[in-house]
């Protein structure tokens, strides 16, 4: 593992002189007359092109009582079309040599391809095609239905990390759509219908909600063009409703939730604490709550991992998570999976323990500048993947940021300061907005 | 105290050769063509009667984001309609000697008036009127929403203990509609307006969605011609959506809350456990639940008080409650108020220890034929309230009961055993659907 951090440490090193001219990426941005967004990133270092469309309609947007209809929809839009086969468009993404998927989170649903950049074109008309042209049988939904069901039995029935999540999130949130399962919860995703899918569709598949993304090897000019004539002469949705949704009342009690499986192999204790997102203009909390996770639980020299694995050896693993890409308030977490044999209530306590220690001892300065420099590498990193920049500014533009919040993102990181660090720490572990969990085997239980 | 016991067994004893007799109330029953439900409960014993309209339509049945609108109508029913002046309905009523008020609940709502029996009529007359008569004005709006958020301050915000009821319902409910207080979250009450009004009004107020209930000195057949003229001529929509709520997924994880008050005088411990409610036809698990909360914490012979207050000297108060009446699943609660100087901790185990011995002891026959004598003399009581029979009535249908299961509800009691009531803790007893709940004084808290 040292060997390891040093040989990183190199990377960043020989990359560091990258930096300046990596900062500026080639983006172009406009809006088409019908309001769809569009963003264009010319990387000319390889001949492939990244088209995605992004729906600012993900699975927090659902109505009451159709969990999972987002992700639903999502795979019925490789079903046909007015003018494809079902699976007409994979099938002619493969044979083109490209890749195509999607996927759904709370905020977004998204669709792409990945193509040789003399394709574009075509991409553009399939993707526009399914953007209102979908015709769905009573068949499709009831196959894909079972898909759905089959896909939360893999990943989530069959989890028990994965159920202790959703139980997690639920007690977050007490009003907000951050509460319910990407997904969808099991008995509600037995009932999605026509119905649901075609309303869910019908309300947000529209240019004036969606944002489309290429990166890659293209004329900005071209794709321009191209745009305008697959895309801009979609008509807008006149009444597409406002994006509001429910807000969270004062969260102002500590919450725990023990969740017993027997399929637990490896116990462990977490928390999450409510924290702001990154809002557009205003993502100085968000950077700084950004480094703070790497600090508390990024790695091998984090904070946690020092004093829990290497220190006192209670944990074998720790870490900490910050989401800070999402439009409504998100999560700080924390997490300690113990060495054997110590109880999850001596590792909460070991927890609290570094915690407290830890708004004592506060950032080390060497330490700031060595996850600086890691965060600057991955960022370069990134770069090199046509991929990773779509969708970070798809991402970014699905939640309400602009193009010029992506850009301004580095320089706000490289800005944070050790008082920031702690500053935010201080603001974001307020125990009466927190969730604690212990996952664990069933014990005895008498009542 | 003991002595009051021996009184109130004394009054039991002599009030019991009334049960047979009163057993038969003079109920009549029956719908009128556009699909209102009728009950009609007769009883000369004094020149009064109820007149109640009940709509199936609570706070548990708000759109998303609209919390406390159901609340914010019944207020607003008191304002205009095409024929009475904003006020009109209560003065006319106290005019006539009469009282009137309204109630919302998760479940329903419901408007009543108490006079004299020769004035059944008039009110009749005004309650049809406002069921689609209402002409709201935006000042109503402004101002009647001024009351209720001044509402939620005098009850809710300036009561920790209300506030703590709140954090422990949104944490037992993940997805359905009992996690939202009735009267709203206060954020969500601020914004609501004209529309959101308009199109729960709108939504709701049918007379096919709607109960009416009278009782007291009034002959059946002059009722229903009169419920004919006055109710029977509004039409019904055709529209009126099925009560369908959203479901909670499987409860499998233990949750726990801390709510840390300074306001807090009396420290306590509570605890909910997911509970079947009573259904149509099935009642016979909600009745050993009725009796198995007044076995454990129904007063000052219950097993709990019995162990903690007198034998322990643990508590100063404790309670097990249980709310039968209700469309989907309630809860089953215990509290327990530490003597001072004991920790909730503490107080916690020594609640855990007791409800575990009481699945040890399980029901004595003495206590269990002492309680049911309790409740047949409460039963009774009641009887002699055309307000409490109104209610029953009322309240049954809202949620889905039918008279016959009304009319079983008392025979169901009587007929629960000692095997009924152990089988009914062991299923409620169940802590992967609980929460426990401490409110406290806030304490030093580091992260």
């Amino acid at each position: 593992m040292r060997q390891f951090r040093v040989l990183l440490n190199a990377a960043v090193l020989c990359l560091a002189p990258l930096v300046a001219q990596a900062d500026e990426e080639a983006v172009t941005s406009f809006t088409l007359e019908n309001g769809m967004d569009v963003v264009i990133v010319e990387d000319n270092r390889a001949p492939v092109v990244q088209h995605m469309v992004w729906y600012r309609a993900g699975s927090a947007d659902e109505p009451k009582g159709a969990s999972g209809v987002a992700h639903f929809l999502e795979h019925l839009l490789f079903k046909a079309t007015e003018n494809m086969e079902s699976g007409e468009l994979s099938a002619t993404v493969a044979a083109n040599g490209g890749r195509d998927n999607a996927f759904t989170s709370y905020d977004y649903t998204a669709y792409f391809q990945r193509v040789a950049s003399d394709r574009l074109e075509l991409m553009m008309q399939m993707e526009a095609d399914r953007m209102r042209n979908i015709r769905l049988t009573e068949s499709d939904i009831t196959s894909e239905r079972g898909v759905i069901i089959e896909e939360r039995n893999q990943r989530t029935e069959n989890n028990p990390r994965a159920l202790f999540g959703e139980q997690l999130n639920a007690v977050q949130y007490h009003n907000h759509g951050y509460s319910v399962p990407i997904i969808g919860w099991m008995h509600e995703m037995q009932t999605l219908g026509m119905d649901d899918v075609m309303d869910f569709y019908n309300t947000h598949y529209y240019p004036n909600n969606a944002i489309l993304v290429v990166s890659g090897d293209v004329d900005p000019e071209e794709v321009r063009s191209l745009a305008e004539k697959h895309y801009g002469t979609i008509p807008a949705n006149p009444d597409l409703p406002d994006r509001v949704r429910t807000a969270e009342p004062p969260q102002n009690a500590e919450r725990r939730v023990v969740f017993r499986d027997a399929r637990v192999a490896q116990p462990y204790v977490s928390r999450s604490y409510l924290a702001p997102e990154r809002d557009p203009g205003d993502q100085e909390m968000a950077a700084a709550l950004t480094i703070l996770a790497e600090v508390l639980g990024g790695g091998q020299t984090s904070y946690m991992t020092e004093k829990l694995q290497f220190e006192q050896q209670k944990a074998v693993w720790s870490g900490a998570y910050y989401r800070g890409a999402s439009l409504d308030d998100t999560t700080f977490d924390v997490i300690v999976l113990p060495r054997p044999g110590l109880s999850l209530e001596e590792t909460e306590a070991a927890m609290d323990d570094v915690l407290e220690q830890f708004m004592v001892d506060g950032v080390q300065p060497d330490q700031l500048e060595r996850i600086k420099m890691q965060l600057r590498a991955s960022q370069i990193y990134e770069r090199d993947d046509v991929n990773s920049i779509a969708n970070r500014y798809g991402q970014a533009l699905a939640i309400g940021l602009t193009v010029e919040d992506v850009k301004a993102w580095p320089d706000l990181l490289k800005a944070v300061t050790e008082e920031d660090v702690m500053e935010a720490a201080g603001l974001v572990f307020n125990r009466d907005a927190s969730v604690t969990g212990w996952l664990m085997q069933p014990e005895e239980v008498t009542q």
